[in-house]
């Protein structure tokens, strides 16, 4: 790879049987081992020997619409991640896991633990929670709005990080002669108190491999953007169109530059859902076959749950009537972002019922390429260069099988274009995206004091 | 072993460098280690290879006092866990977590995950949470009194047990053929709302190999013992004299009787920190080596803090002066149990304030014992026998030499005894403990409904 190529990431987005809504049904999936530790071990070091940068969970505290027709629900992400740590060396682990949900002190604890158990290999994918019907596992009466959600959020990594900056990196001792395990004066309280929670502190944990978890994001409204432009180091996000992700990369970059930041420590990427077929017709074929076993009444839900209407009614072979897809400001704020986007398809395709359930039962509105091994890599390297993404969350549709192809074929396409890397050169998730390590910002003071004052005063 | 004997459980209860507070300092120990997976791993395999029944963690969200002098804070027990059960077969895995400060739903994921994860492997150590400084690092003015924290937790119990039985054994289809992944009509609502928390569930995690972690307790007041009799299945205890124990078994066993709960169902087990030597007096050395090395300091903190009296003042060669530990029940509350124990001994032994560190040094209040592995095996046969005790938290005062030292020398004599097993008989931690799978309640209650029905009714 040239010195000063850009780096391509690719982290591999595990969801259950796979992307498609129907991939559990598809004879070449294993629906019976989605609660079994190995089948995600086995996909993990699948992605690290293809050198992938990480593997990556969604999650949410409860359990989404229609299990009746599809594999929805699973196992705890952070849990699921410190097992695959355990089986591989290199590979970074991105968890999803809600500031609306959780409390700070907790899961600073349990991501300070991944890094610390993976060498440094940990992500935190920040969500304030896409599913309304959450609000009722933890006592509330309704999902807090967006708004509230956001303002919790900046709160919650305020919190975090100072939790994850308590211990400065020289604070454990071990200093057996002198009886003296640490130095108190390098472990600070948090002393955070805001108007959504607040945390005394100090940390219970030694500083981490990282300093802190890698912060992913995925919001896309305009709250999520500008949280994202402020905290995040890459950004997940669902596009169809290339320039559509062009002008979301734009503007998250602008506005990570407003803030003061350098735009190259924010990592755009879009999903992608690649059928992958020797030939383009036998591709579109492996998507058709996916696509027949949807289960209709399931789509319906998810796509009922969205536009905020009852859809059951209409004809499947009928043109999605336009009015239902008009209002995309309406609806539910917080699956807004993703709204826009069936709403676009809608107005560009003017699909019939059917064919538009099909077009979102592959990704749910991530973008989905049917193709050839060098067709989806030249797309790949198309976003790439122009603009659109820093690399791709890889969304296979079908699992274990669209890993391997993708892995086997495509991978090696982008190697030979010296897109992607054929070996690790480092053992960090930062390593591996190109992340500075955050400064622990009481070092950083302290270092900003010493150099104001000369040396003599401070001896 | 005798078809009729009773199983001596032993657990290996890991703390940092080991169980005395000064064992950090020890040559033989790894207190650089304390953050790395390996640690743990080596640990929890050697305990693995001794057939013992479970790796136990304790747990609090707070940074203990003292880090100065000793090597308090740590990794989060749960994904420290969940690396061990990557590296091991067969051990339990209990981790400890409070109910003060976990969300339910969020906590029930994590102990079913673990549980789908190792194989039916976990176990929670349900505490309230003994330290009171950990309000203060989830927005509280104060920690809530215990009888609020034991309400609290009563709710806790009933809300996570209906979402570990939200799906039952039968729920997941697979039916590809149908396009039926799961039957709604067996996966149910946890539908609680208690004055301290709420739940409306379903969960969204298949039914575990275990149906439910086994559920441990650590509590000891009044208030503790009557939760532990309704809810536990193993209760970890310290004592120092082998008639304390058994009045504390006995109180226990019928308490859950009275409840209607077959009393071997609840397994009382006591801590022991076996010091050992090839005779009395070179284990006497190794815990007076220990003792030796402990930071007066340290331990005087620690002391203060239970007796809620700075102690820092007296007189290190003087006897402690009886009023200090007099009014055992005017201390804070949650810290009770354990300055009982402390006042027991000083009024007992009428020791110098050195000489009660020492006493506490190795255990907190827990059992030690110092002498050659038969006799240490004798004590663990005699309290065993007697009614006072079903087995062990074995706490090693230093690690990994403590460890090597029981399981290479003390284990055998048990097994040549017949006390202990030779073979893992089963593969869950209710294998290993001799515990019932406990029934799911929607599955008991739809037998019950059926078998008052006729059989052509159901038809
Ligand atoms: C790739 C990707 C993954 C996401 N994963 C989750 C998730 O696991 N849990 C969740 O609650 N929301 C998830 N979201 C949704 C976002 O967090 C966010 O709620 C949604 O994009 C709407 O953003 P907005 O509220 O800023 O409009 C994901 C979004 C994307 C693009
Ligand atoms: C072996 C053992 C381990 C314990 N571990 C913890 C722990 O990890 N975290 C905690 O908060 N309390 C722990 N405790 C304390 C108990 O949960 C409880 O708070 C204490 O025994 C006082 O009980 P009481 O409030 O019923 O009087 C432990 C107690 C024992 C005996």
């Amino acid at each position: 790879m040239p010195a000063n190529a850009r780096t391509l990431t690719l982290n591999l987005f595990l969801n259950h049987a796979g992307h498609h809504e129907a991939a559990w049904r598809h004879p070449s999936t294993q629906p019976d081992a989605l609660f079994t530790p190995d089948y995600y071990v086995r996909l993990a070091r699948r992605a690290e020997a293809a050198k992938l940068d990480a593997v990556f969970f969604a999650d949410g505290p409860v359990l989404h619409g229609g299990v009746e027709h599809n594999a929805v629900g699973g196992l705890e992400p952070l849990l699921t991640l410190a097992t695959i740590a355990a089986h591989t060396e290199r590979i970074g682990l991105i968890a999803t896991a809600s500031t609306t949900y959780y409390e700070p002190y907790n899961l600073a604890r349990l991501f300070a633990t991944l890094d610390h158990l993976s060498g440094g290999r940990a992500g935190w994918n920040v969500v304030t929670t896409s599913s309304a019907a959450a609000g009722a596992n933890f006592g509330l009466d309704a999902h807090p709005d967006p708004e509230v959600r956001y303002a919790r959020a900046e709160e919650f990594l305020e919190a975090t990080t100072r939790l994850w900056d308590s211990w400065e990196a020289d604070a454990v001792l071990v200093d057996r002669a002198a009886g003296r395990y640490a130095d108190p004066s390098r472990i600070h309280p948090a002393a955070f108190a805001g108007e959504h929670l607040s945390v005394a502190g100090p940390f219970n944990a030694a500083r981490t491999p990282q300093g802190r978890p890698v912060l992913v994001q995925a919001g896309a409204s305009n709250t999520g953007r500008e949280f994202a432009a402020r905290w995040a180091e890459a950004i997940f996000t669902a596009h169809q169109r290339i320039e559509d992700a062009q002008a979301f990369y734009a503007d998250i970059k602008s506005r990570a530059l407003d803030l003061g930041r350098d735009p190259e420590q924010v990592k755009i990427l879009p999903g992608i859902s690649p059928f992958l077929g020797s030939t383009e017709a036998e591709a579109r074929a492996l998507e058709e076959e996916l696509n027949e076993l949807s289960v209709p009444a399931y789509g319906l839900q998810q796509l009922s749950g969205q536009a905020g209407v009852d859809l059951s009614g209409l004809d499947l072979d009928a043109p999605v009537p336009l009015e239902i897809f008009a209002g995309a400001g309406d609806v539910t704020d917080n699956a807004r972002s993703r709204f826009q986007v069936v709403a676009g398809i809608v107005q560009r395709e003017r699909p019939t019922l059917r064919r538009l359930l099909h077009r979102l039962a592959g990704a749910r509105g991530h973008r989905v390429v049917a193709g050839t091994p060098e067709q989806v890599a030249d797309t790949i390297e198309d976003w790439f260069v122009a603009g659109a993404a820093d690399g791709f969350n890889v969304m296979p549709p079908a699992l274990p099988a669209g890993l391997d192809a993708f892995v086997d074929h495509v991978v090696p396409i982008l190697q030979a274009r010296g897109l992607f890397r054929t070996e690790y050169v480092g053992t960090t998730l930062r390593d591996h995206l190109g992340l500075d390590v955050p400064e622990n910002r009481y070092t950083a003071a302290r270092a900003a004091d010493g150099a104001g004052r000369p040396a003599l005063a401070q001896a």
